[in-house]
Order: structure tokens, then sequence, then C-alpha cells
């Protein structure tokens, strides 16, 4: 993970937010080479959905609406995360994020004690561990020195601190804490932004920077159904930044407090038959659209949530899950909604969301008049790049010059979402007929693509410059190029093979390079 | 302008944002047509600078930043513009749009009563009408029903309200008011909103929605720097949403609290000599650009800051301005703002913002390490595409299939603009053969661009609705397709002529139309 997080600093792919006042935890920048990736991947999800289907529209709602919105979602009500302050560190942690487990000790002579107190730890990768390695601590500060931690005992009773009764919270050692019973009763804390809209800063005045953009879909069904000619089924699709007051943001733009979605609601009939095959539907969709834009599928899992686990309105939930170099997170949510959504928003407006279905009232089909059912795939912008540039990066090595093999850090995007789609070189750059030439075809090619010239430094040299930055192709115009036949070297990312074509077949063999 | 608000709401261009819960003022969302028109403003712009340039880097950095870069850049302090409240109305007023004059009556017989007071109007394209108006309102409640309105003396000393005295005021009739003396004394309001970010809601947590794009750029200059191999001149792009929250938001997307920004910073050299042409250089760059996505070039002029309204730190300033349907207004601001913004970083942030200028060193010309200077075009999508709209809207006659003259509404957008580049139609909808030919090349047309399916209807009404929506092109499979020559037809929006061409060449043909 430091690997990548480095070296998306250092080509210019992520920066943290104002850098230079710090940093702003839970704030990242997208630099020159990070913000084509992102915009190439928003570019793929908008063409595949918007552009390639029928049965989509796209939308582009604003990020502060109407409050009422926000009651009428739930969001105002229950988009909460339970939060625990430490009365001494004064640091603040999710509930559900802290671990704690019993602490005994094994006395000098065999003894165990009794229950010395609670060791309370911060969700890790190896959360046993962290919990023998902090009741050891605890331990001399509780100056037993002679007495053993029973590992077993602290390690078969781990609970997520959420469920601590007030007993086990005055025994708790936090996890930045030298006593116990510094931590609070975990309260709930509302992860929206607000501001005041308007000159009076009073309550009704009150606003929310929207923590998703789902319902700036569904605020606008009604237009949309009133103003196009879409049918059920159907779908409204949109991109757009969204914010959440994270108290823990973390694992660099996985979990960060402004991050961006790409977000398709998907309206189909309510007949009880409909939603299971929609709902894998779009599973499948998710991910082939993921491979489709270099995502290692042998990184793809799912994970379906369990019954008893989703709201009362919900069908069923499936999470795109990636391998991520930090574990296994989601990266793709579907979710079948059922009506919830239009339903509240019905509610609370007191305008009717019911879809007028004339191919059903042909059919003679009850009910022709409804509020649609929704399918929702909901995915993460900033997620998916970092799992393109997981899936993308490797090192391996390669022959130099000298035929001697070399170590190379190589960023294997899919054509479609490297930065550069090719870089074009000179061979060299004090011969004017060749920089002509090549500057001739980078014109050419730069109206279509992003294309990266490179004049300067050995031509190996050039190659792993842009291996490390992920452009798919180096084409090269050198001597045979203008003396010989007008074709140009073509050198491969991946397989750093060579071919040769005549110049004037560059751009349609790039274009098919990229769009297959 | 309301045909043009009209016919956004009807065709799904712009919603008014919240719609079902009755709007929400100074907010709109871009619907399934918008949202592409906009994408389309956005993308020509990126591609025109960070694609074809190869001095202009791309950016994407965040709407929430470290609070201090706004101490820095002098927003909490000097974003502000004049309040004033109605204690009568409840009613808030900008004091720069608020306009008065003094009141004096004709008494029947001829004499002319003292100063009666002052009416004061808020700013629209008749201030004289609106006082005179204003005065005889205030007559009737004065009740001085004989009397006459001495409109000379009205309207030969019109101020602005922020002129306005103490004892002036107490005589003002606000706009809204029922007697005099109800304005308070203009108060400084912060346009910028704030939020709170992280777990506490004290001072040190208050942030703010970035009111511009331009410092989420400066604050990553040094960033850019180091990890690119940018050289003096150089630019870095970015597009992005940016907040104000305006007291009186008005004239639809033209001044909305919520908007977009294309923004370039372009840093140069300090000499005295280089800014001057490099400052004219991007106002005409701005007006090519505008030319080339279809901004009617009649409508667009400039505004040259006289050099005592500048900033002390401003070289110049030139707006580019568009006669929009409530009036010329501000489109695309060009200001030369010295090296400020990047001085009072390193100041705040303690960082050096010094460039190191190699070629400079090399041939030995003084200084080599600076801060650059910066020209900043600054330009709002919202406005572009109210600048695009109004530009595309026509109203004239076209022949319909029995040779009359109708009437038509017609968006002439060019067609990288267009929200759909073309419809395709099988001739009818009940022949497969027609319906199979047209859904092929359909398909292949929409694996490079966003194309319109359409196949019901007469042909002549199809067309209709596509030029009403401004999709450049109808392309029609008839008989002659499918038996004869494997031509279709392309119907022309603008000119509504009518050409054949060979199926195959559709793609080619329309690329050249798209991209010229």
């Amino acid at each position: 993970m430091e690997t990548l997080v480095n070296l998306c600093k250092r080509k210019g792919f992520v920066y943290p937010s104002s850098d230079i006042y710090g940093g702003y935890a839970g704030f990242f920048d997208y630099g020159p080479l990070g913000a084509e990736v992102k915009k190439n991947i928003k570019d793929a999800w908008w063409k595949a959905l918007v552009h390639e289907r029928e049965d989509v529209v796209g939308l582009d709602s604003t990020i502060i609406m109407h409050p009422d919105i926000w009651k009428a979602s739930g969001h105002v009500d229950g988009f909460v995360d339970p939060m625990v302050d430490c009365r001494e560190s004064r640091l603040r942690y999710r509930a559900d994020q802290l671990f704690y487990a019993p602490i005994y000790f094994i006395e000098e002579g065999g003894n165990e004690s009794g229950l010395a107190g609670y060791a309370v730890i911060v969700e890790n990768e190896d959360i046993q561990g962290s919990l023998i390695k902090r009741a050891s601590t605890i331990r001399k500060a509780m100056e037993k020195k002679g007495a053993k931690v029973d590992e077993t005992a602290l390690t078969s009773n781990i609970k997520e601190f959420t469920e601590a009764t007030e007993q086990e919270r005055e025994l708790a050692w936090g996890p930045d804490a030298t006593r116990a019973g510094t931590l609070t009763e975990p309260r709930q804390f509302n992860l929206m932004f607000t501001t005041k809209v308007g000159p009076l800063a009073d309550d009704s005045a009150t606003a929310y920077l929207r923590p998703e953009t789902a319902q700036g879909i569904f605020q606008n069904y009604k237009n949309v159904v009133d103003t196009t000619r879409v049918k059920i089924p159907f779908g409204i699709a949109q991109i757009g930044k969204a914010f959440r007051n994270e108290i823990t943001p973390r694992n660099f733009i996985f979990r960060s407090r402004e991050f961006e979605q790409m977000e398709l609601e998907y309206f189909i009939d309510p007949d009880e038959g409909t939603w299971p095959e929609v709902y894998r539907y779009w599973i499948d969709w998710g991910k082939d659209w993921l491979k489709g834009i270099g995502v290692d599928p042998e990184l793809l899992s799912e994970d379906v949530h369990p019954q008893e686990k989703l709201s009362h309105y919900s069908k069923g939930t499936t999470d795109i899950m990636f391998h991520f170099p930090f574990g296994v997170q989601e990266l793709w949510g579907i979710a079948c909604r059922g009506d919830f959504d239009l339903k509240q928003h019905q509610e609370h407006s007191g305008k009717s969301m019911d879809f007028f279905d004339d191919e059903r009232k042909q059919a003679g089909k009850e009910p022709f008049k409804y509020i649609p059912n929704v399918v929702e795939p909901s995915l993460g912008v900033d997620r998916t790049f970092l799992a393109v540039m997981t899936s993308a990066y490797q090192e391996d090595e390669i022959p130099n010059e000298k035929g001697k093999l070399e170590k190379r850090v190589v960023l294997r995007f899919h054509p479609r979402i490297a930065p550069y789609k090719a870089a074009v070189f000179p061979l060299l750059k004090n011969k004017p007929e060749l920089v002509e030439k090549a500057r001739e075809l980078y014109t050419k090619l730069s109206r279509r693509w992003n294309i990266f010239w490179d004049a300067s430094g050995a031509i190996g040299r050039r190659y792993r410059r842009q291996d490390e930055i992920g452009t798919p192709y180096g084409i090269t115009v050198d001597f045979d190029t203008i003396e010989k036949d007008n074709t140009v070297t073509i050198r491969d990312r991946d397989t750093t093979e060579q071919i040769r074509l005549p110049i004037d077949q560059v751009e349609s063999w790039l274009s098919e390079k990229i769009y297959g």
C-alpha cells in the first residue's frame, strides 16, 4: 500500500489535499495523471450506460438540495455512526471499529487472577496480536510484572465495543489511555456535513452536503419521467461528488470525506418475479465492466448480505468486493431497494410518484399504475481508481539496451484508462527531419487523445519513463521512417515487443487498441 | 428568457433543483439533455487545453480544503457582499443591487414640496421607470393624492444604496416596505458556505466550500512543479464545482449558489514585458474557443476593467461579455494577478513557491529563481451553457410534408456540443428489414457517440422532434437502402437539406462534421 501511495504522489496521480498546509485528513487531490485516469474511468462508465444503452439517461444534480430530501430519505435521523470519546486522550473512535477483550493474568505459581480489566484496540489486520500487545502494555501499567497475560482467555472473548456494558466500560483501557474507564458510552454521530443556505443563519437555513448522489436521482425521477420518453424498465445514471464526515477516514482514498460516486437507479415493475433477475444482471454487468477497464478479475469476489442484516425495505444486497492492498473491501454495492425511496418522497413532497405503464395497460396486466421498484448499483470513483491502480501496478524485469535484466515498475493500465494513450518520440532530438515528422504525428494523434511528447534522452530511458506512468505504446520516428519506408516503431509496454507500422495507419491501429 | 427557461425544463435540459419540494433558490439540476450538453462543453475545454496543448496539465482537487487556504487567499476577510435587511418585510437585499432617489412632489397649484423621502428599488432593466412607479405608490401611502411626483428630480439623482447616509436611510422606503426607515445599514456578508469537518463542532473545525476552483490550483502548484516536467510558461487547468451563498441568486443558472467553473492558471515569468502579450493571447483564445463550440460571436464583447477598479496586485482584467436574454453580462474573466496568490500561500504555509528556471539560468538571465506571475482565464460552465443555449435557440419556418410553411423551434448546437450527434430512423416501424438495418447502424455509431433511436411516427415529425433538442443530423434507412444501393438519407437540421450517403461512410462523414 505504501508503495502505491508513494508512487501516486511522486508521479502526480494523487496528492494529499492542502499538502503545503500539512494536509487535511480525509481529503485528496488528483494530480495531472490521476485526473486523467479518474476522468477516463468516469467517461467509460457514462459511455457504457448512458450512450451505449437506450434504457438509461444521464443526470447532473446539485450537491446541496432541499433539506427535506434528507428527512424523506432517512438520512437526517438514521445516517449515523456510533462514536466513542476518550476523556483522557481527547481522541475519538468509531465504536464499531473498536474491539475489546477481558484481561486475566497468570500469576507466579500458575494461579489465575480474577478479571483485571479490558484491553481495547482499533480494528486492524491483526486484532488478536494487537490485543495481546495492548494487554502486555496494560500489564506493565498495572505493575503486574511477575504475571503473564492469559492469552487464551484474551483472544477467545473478543467483542465489538458497541456491545460493551457500563461495567465493562469502567474497566476498559482505551487504545490511547494510560488508565481504565476513560471511554464514553457510544453516541450516534450524523455523518452528513451541514451548512447554512441564504443570508439567515437560523435552523431553517440548515442544509446538507449530499452523502450520496442517489437522492438527487430520486428527487428528479418525476421530472425525468415527465420530460423524456422513458419506459419501464429504465435507469437514471449520475456521477458526482458526495461527502461524509467520517470519524476516522482511512486507507488512503478508500474512505475519504469527499469522494465521487457513479450511481445508477434502475426502475422496474413491482412484480415479485422481476427484481431477482435484474439484480443478478447488474451484479454481472458490474463485474464485466470492471474487467473491461482493466480491473483484475482474480481480485474480485461477491459478498451477499445476509437476510437478517438487510433494512426492512430491502430485498437483497450484494457487494462486489475487491482485494485491495489493505484487505478485501467493498467496491460496488448492488441493492434492491423496493419502492422505499420513491414512496418516501411521495409522502414527504405530496407529489405522486406513480408511473403509468401503457404497455401493461395494453396487455391488460395489473397494476399499470404503480411506484416502480428500484435496483441500485452504486460505485465509488475513487475506489475504482484504487482498484485500477492496484490491478495495474507491477514490478518486473526487462532487458536494458545491453541485454541485461533490469527491474522496472510498470502500470499495466487498459489503454482506455491510461492517462496517455501513447508517447511519440523522435529518435534524436537534434535531427530536425526526425523531430518534424514525429511532431506531425504527435499533433495528429493529439486531436483525438492525450498523447505524450518526449524528445530527450536515450530511447530506452524514454520507454521506461512511460512504463512507470502506464503509457501503453511508445511510437518512435527513426531514420527508416524518413529515409526508407515511412514506417514507425511501436513498442508495447507490457511485452516490450516492437512492431513497425506505416505512419498513416497509426491512428486507426491505436483506435482499435483503445476501443477494441 | 422565459421561453428558454421553459424549453430547458420541458425538454429535460435544466430542472429547478428539488422541484417536487417546491424548488430551492439558487440551485438547478441538469436533466438528461442538459447533462450531455454540459459534459460536452467541459470535455471540449479539457481537450483543447489539457490534451491538445503540451504546456497545460490538468488537476482535480477537493471542494473542501484546509481552511488556512482561504485565509491566505483573502476570502475569509474579503469575500463579502454588502447586505441590507428590511425590518418590516424581513427581506434581505444586496445593497449594491438597491438604487434610491429623492422624492419631491409638485403640489396642486404648482408649488414644489420639500424633500418627502426616498424611493428604493431593486436593480433591473428599467431603473428609472421602477423608481417612478415606486414613488407613485409611496405618494398614495403618504396620502398626497393631489400632488404629482417630480419625475425630473427623482430620475436625475439616482444612487446605489451603499452610498446612503443615516439620514437618508431614515427617510428611505424599502422596495417591499409600507413606510420609511425600515432598511438597515449595509453590513458585510461573507459569501462562503461554511461547514464543520471532523467529529468536533468547535471553531477549529470550521471549513469552507470553495467559492472558486482557483485556490485548489495554487495550493497544488508546488506538488505539480515537483512531480511533473512543466517549464515556465505552463498552465494548470481544473474543472469543478464552486459555491457562493449569494444573497439574491437570479437570472436562472447565471448566478446560482452552486455552479461549476473551468479555470486555468497560466504561470509566466515575472519580466514586465511578458504578461501583456499572454493576457491578450488568452482573451483571444477564449473568444475563439467560444466560437468553436457554437457561441454566436456577434453576441460577444470585451469589458476592460478600469485601472482604478483593480485590486492592488492586479495588472489588468478583461471580461469577455455575452449578450444574454437579460442583458450583457460577464462570461469569462481574464485576470493578470501578478504573483499575489502564490506569495500569499508562501507566506501562510511557510513553503517556498520559487520556480527554478533552468533555461533562464543557461541563458544567464536574472532572475532564474522566482515566484511566477499568473494569468487567470476563469469561465463558468453554467454561464457557457446559457450562452450556448442562447446562441443555439431559433424560431424559423420550414415547409412541412405538404410544402406548407410551419413554425418550428430549433436548437442550432454545434455538433460537438449537441446532446445527440445524430438520430437514426428506420423509415417504417413495421418492416423488419428496415428496422434491422437501421439498428445495425445505430449500434455502430453508438459505440462512438450519443445517438438517438426513433422508430415511430411520420418521418417529418421525427425530424422536427430532433430539431427541438438540437440533433444536427437525422439518418433514415429506407427501401433504397436495402433494395437498391445501400445508401441512407442524411437530413441537415439547419438547412433541412437531404443528401444520400453509402451506409459504410456515415461514421467517417459524421466524425468529420463533429471534429472538423
